[in-house]
């Protein structure tokens, strides 16, 4: 396994009002720059895989500090491309208990990503020095410029035996009004994984599966081996959530695979720092795969390291693989010193 | 409803200790400026309500400061006299869990306000384009420079029939021995209010009311009443409050008028900033009044609103009514984006 | 003079990398907000005179956030538009002496305010209450959408007898090519303005008036009362600034007035934020003109306002008239207590 | 009670990652100062009794830095040796619910204080104005220096009378294999000690107690008298801790003096800034030794003592005792004003 | 000469504004405590000397941070005492080049120290551990209460030979009408001095000596020496100082003694920090005379310790004798490692 | 030129006092991590090179956060060994004007680095894809295992036709009486080196040539051909540079290679933080000479990349080549946008 986990994707930054204030009470703002594929290669990354990120960033001061930013999380750059003048951003308001955190986003459609079209990506290239490519469904509806790049090189990928990884990702608030177009996208998509992130609701929402059962955990063993089956998919994973007061979550991960529910540990906690707690999940599942864990580490492993993402700050996951052991195996922390 | 909301109140600096610290260990203070009357105000504007705050700015450099700050809430100015070098500060010092938090006052009776005297504000002009007057308990009692203008200003908005608008907040401290004159100045205030805020305790420990009943909610349902009669008053509102463990509280609203109460929801949230959290009601309560919401839909906005200002960072409550409505109808947040 | 001064324009979020540092260096950015229209409507405040600015601002938490910016710097905001999702950003990354600061734009053509067209604007309601509206020749350049309002709106303005003020505010960069475009609007603005800010550069590159002159000042006294008599302009005025070592300028301020030019003290001066400089010096003789100051006190006081925007932090001028005159009548400061 | 406290230990620099950052995502640390020495004279001079620390800074601007440090926290410091160039360090990660807070230490062994040896130090000046002197089992482990002055301070101070305190803190990993040198160590600091915080595990695990109790404070109630008879130690205290979830402890403490046992209320809380609270309770029971408070209020002001500790940012405990006195009557704290 | 130097003075709330901003511009200050007194203390502790301030504090938080701030200065606390509510406080603004520097006092009159009067401070057993002793004019002019208590703890001091200094500090606007009060008050306090610090101003504004000599050094020649023998002043010291453009100034020392005159180098600077640049002078003075260095050494080493004054962070002079030595004999620093 | 340009180097942590105050006033601290290769390299990066970095970095958190800030640089880091617990510090205190810089080292002979022998690194390995590679002085004189290692990895590169760049960095207090071992040292390395940077000082000072010149460019005329014959070293370079008051410098940089000079032009700029301005100016040479740029562009370009390295936050020089190009062009920056 010596070749590298690529993921492409959009980079965006990010812009964070500090101290729980609101964008409209600070003067002050925190940047990073995140996004799936960012998330996903850096958690791969601080377990020890090379990783190389597939985008397009800006060919100007902020393509720079986004640059340097990729690289401080570990991220191998060499496949991304400098172009255009601008970068999708997003504003996050931290919330508070019952009051919700705020995301709003600005600039993205004009972006450098979503203004680059297919044939600016040099796939064969790219392809070579691969063994894993991640792919989120966001990118099938923000623009028809990355809906086209995912669509091509997911297909090329699978010819070439990469392993294709989908992250459903199904944000209804993109899709608006044409639901018709997300499900077949997605339904394209799938047939082109082998691994894939999704829920029941998925199932329901995109795919338009139907259940008589009621109860989540139900739901999701009767759904996701319809799905597995109908589009040929190696392993399906997923996390049930449920929110709770407090900020606080209760969650459970699964994996099915070779036609077999894994679940892992139950856990309860309070989340610091929402954003990019799935990419937690979905990377320790993929190191899992690549490590060839046994199914019950790997989904201990990844429910852990999605819980991690869950407590630190910023999108990227960015605990090591001893970090997460540590979870797995201690449900007590105390100061390490 | 064209014309505006007012209120009659100081504005005092808030010099709040970053990150959890005691003063003894900080060098860097965050600077607002905040009030009971400015909390509402700045509530009551976000609704799209045209405010104006009656006050006394100090003229100098510190009086600028705290004139943009007021502006950047999107108070109205136009009744802000400057006079003066001073204003009232205080120090707050948050607690964590059974840590309080500490308010230390400074330089309060010195202020430009409460060194202003009633004549200083010329009410005929103030009075002219509004409909609804605010006033704030704590007035009465720091100086007499600013009870006596209370009074004079109440008495001239009632005869105007403008309607008047009294948050009893009453704080102990202040008062010491003069129990005596508290009394005899809240009743007059109460005879000339429309639309009052107090609960049980202030019915007992102002104006000397007994009850035989014991649980909070039917001490209120036993008090408020006898004093909306006695006094006149149109609507008395309030909250029913708890202090739980870890800085949680439970609470509920509750709205009198018509000689019929009206319950709000009852919450347990965890709280970010107390202070203020109170003039987030009172600003819900007279936005459902101004705006003639149902008595159900008034107190559920001014709960809602309540919430919402314990849990935003600040003093004054600068959520939108779409977010209130928001929390009315969604228990259960996540991210919004 | 009850009347209100107007200026139409747009507002960018400015994102300042805090302590000289590079974008590339930086993980924290401060939030302002500014605007030519923004930088001489705030100067003009704070010497007393009654604002509004006329622009398009977007309707979500951004848009809230640049209104309270605004209101903070004392801006009147009743002819603000609210639509769209999008605000022109630039990053900002100070200088240190022999390494220039550098401005980065972005977002700025997809803005809600360059997105916003004519007839979005109700100019018979804005210019009821105008006494004067400032103009700024970037937005000629920046989109259609703008340049076509410029046009209208000051078109209208001189026909209801608005003194129409035009600061060209040449930027090469944002003409490019398409130089021509470039002098037609300039001179159908020339000849709608009663003032305006320009230099000899502006004549010979916009206008394409030739001179002989080779010292500064003389093609100034050359070719400004040509440009005054051809357009028929009430006044011109600008400065003639030399940059020396180590961030030092060296200025001196002219206007043309009734066929005679004055000319303000020369001054020597550090700079320590560039940006907003000139519009320092525009809302001064905007002043002096609405003030009747006399021509000699006219521009003496806008020269030391200029200085003062110059080494004052952020972009948008807020030192008071007192200050200003301070700077005037005494060369020599020391610390004022 | 006229003489001093004084406590023979390490001053650590303590660099702290704010915004519950990992240390890889930070460019800012906090810098402070700290030991067990530090925070219970800390405490102790709060409380009003004057203090003394004697050990060694390094001499240059980190120990100017260190010793201003300690002066604002009111530490006597005349009995500071300077000499040397290094202080040890120690890098804190806060963590966030089920992700554990982590110290890196570094630097440790080569500080002035751990190259100091037992003949640097003027003993019999130092002991001259004691009353009671306080060591740390931490300085028995990480150098043959420390342990070598702390048993031969012990041993003088025991011999002019002086009331010696000892704490356990018994680090596992500080011993690592050499668990025989740690009880031999630990047997001779006990016999010398009049007042000692230790728990059953130290009981246990260094001396080699055993017990059939299984419930915790059946094994205290079992095996505390046992030593202190065994070593002649005229008190012994210390807390039962148990971990719950979301950062939260349930604590309640004991005191064991003679031959009779006194237990705190019992208290759930949750923890602020976790180092240090152990040496808020030390310093509760000192105090209420020197104060000859009842048995009864020494334990219950140790243990509020304790509990702000854990409540407070930074090592070293600030509340005074008035806020002491304050938790301990009263369990449901609102906002102080 | 083991005994302390002491000086007796008030102690401010120094609230900075970071950032070359406004006041008007922040949402942040920067707190820490200062006076002449206090500044004058931190100099000579750091040059080994034992210091204690005579003052009044208030009896609240405010008074535990700025007790706690004065200890991190190492200045000796003993002779402090605690009562009031209040503090002194002033707003200090930054300017750049030909912006000035502003600051806004208040709250002064009202502090716990202005509040204090003469018998509150045990004058006899202060004195008793006292070599030499410090005042400001300062405090002659800001309340009736300071001005009794420097007058009668001078006398008391003079009358057990404990060494007067007295620093003139006058500044205009606190004596404003009562000129004649002025001139009365610093007579009395000159009769009192040993050592006093003035220029030639000082002898003609307050004094009414009369010169026909216009440069200042020849003032100053012809001036001082008749002050000395009027008044009977063993030493008098004092700075020439010249503003130059871009916050440099031109400064060069005096000494008066024995009926000679000494001058230190003359230096150009550069000013970081304005306040307390003056303490730094004196201080020095006061160093080299109770180190009986040679008077030339005496004045070189003031004035140099003035110039690291006016270029540190903050009123308070930190430099170590090592560090003002270093610029005595070194005029060409560059990075010291 | 496909390969790399390597540098063996130690990072350190430098821990930045900010807002120009001292350690002994501040509780924050900048953290970034720094070096002579670090700086060399990321420079070079910044031109488009490809770099690595061979050095020893800690197992643990501390190593974690260099790791990533090296990253971030756009530093190669597969040459990057991680072992020990330790990293050489220094903090870092800024001077302003007459008050000189202070850098404060701590913890750099037990850092893994310098605990790192010659065997540790795979030197057969490192040099495979090497084209040129940098050493300094400074490692030669710290400790004898980074000496060794520098002997021996200059040795092989040079058997391997690498090109061996060799930066002199005397500094005379880390040899102190050990003159002699310096000498033998340096001239070794000398004799490994295709290219030096030093100036006339070292010639004397290391080397003990003498001349009779006085002024410094003709002892730099008289003594560098001497250095390069006797050594037979292909290229030296060095600056000149005078150091003017408040904070100024004079620089000029030289050439010498093929028997002939080539000279910069004398720049006069002001210096913003000076640690590692030598290095901007090192790696310009370095780079020049693998674009091959005429003997002229190369020192033209080393030159303003020294400047901008002076006038650019940190000790590592990020800047462009473009942007360095852009100083040599033009002498006269205003803001580019």
């Amino acid at each position: 396994m010596t070749n590298k986990v690529k993921a492409f994707g959009e980079v965006m930054m990010r812009l964070h009002v500090p101290g729980n204030k609101k964008l409209v009470q600070t003067r002050a703002l925190d940047m990073s720059f995140s996004g799936t594929g960012v998330n996903v290669l850096t958690a791969l990354g601080r377990y020890g895989n090379q990783t190389s990120l597939i985008t397009t960033l800006p060919d100007n001061n902020i393509g720079e500090a986004s640059l340097s930013y990729l690289q401080s999380l570990g991220i191998g750059t060499q496949d991304i491309r400098r172009d255009g003048d601008h970068i999708g951003m997003f504003f996050l308001e931290d919330g508070f208990d019952l009051r919700p955190s705020v995301v709003t986003y600005t600039n993205r459609k004009i972006s450098a990503f979503h203004q680059s079209v297919t044939s600016d990506y040099e796939m064969d290239r790219i392809l070579l020095d691969t063994d894993m490519i991640h792919f989120c469904g966001i990118g099938l509806a923000v623009s028809e410029n990355s809906r086209d790049t995912i669509l091509s090189l997911a297909k090329k990928a699978k010819e070439r035996g990469v392993l294709v990884v989908f992250d459903c990702n199904y944000r209804q608030k993109l899709w608006k009004s044409n639901i018709h177009r997300a499900k077949n996208d997605y339904q394209q998509m799938l047939q082109l994984s082998d691994v894939c992130f999704m829920t029941e609701k998925d199932a329901m929402h995109i795919l338009g599966y139907a259940t008589n059962e009621i109860e989540r955990k139900s739901q999701i063993k009767h759904l996701i081996p319809k799905v597995a089956k109908e589009y040929g998919i190696q392993s399906i994973a997923g996390t049930i959530r449920q929110r709770l007061q407090d900020n606080k979550h209760e969650i459970e991960g699964f994996l099915y695979t070779n036609a077999k529910f894994y679940f892992s540990k139950r856990y309860e906690f309070r989340i610091f720092d929402r954003i990019g707690g799935g990419d937690g999940f979905a990377s320790g599942i993929m190191h899992g795969l690549r490590q060839q864990y046994s199914k019950k580490d790997t989904i201990q492993f990844a429910m852990a390291a999605g819980i991690l993402a869950h407590t630190t700050y910023g999108d990227s996951p960015i605990s090591s693989d001893k970090e997460v052991w540590a979870l797995v195996n201690n449900h007590d922390p105390d100061i390490e010193r």
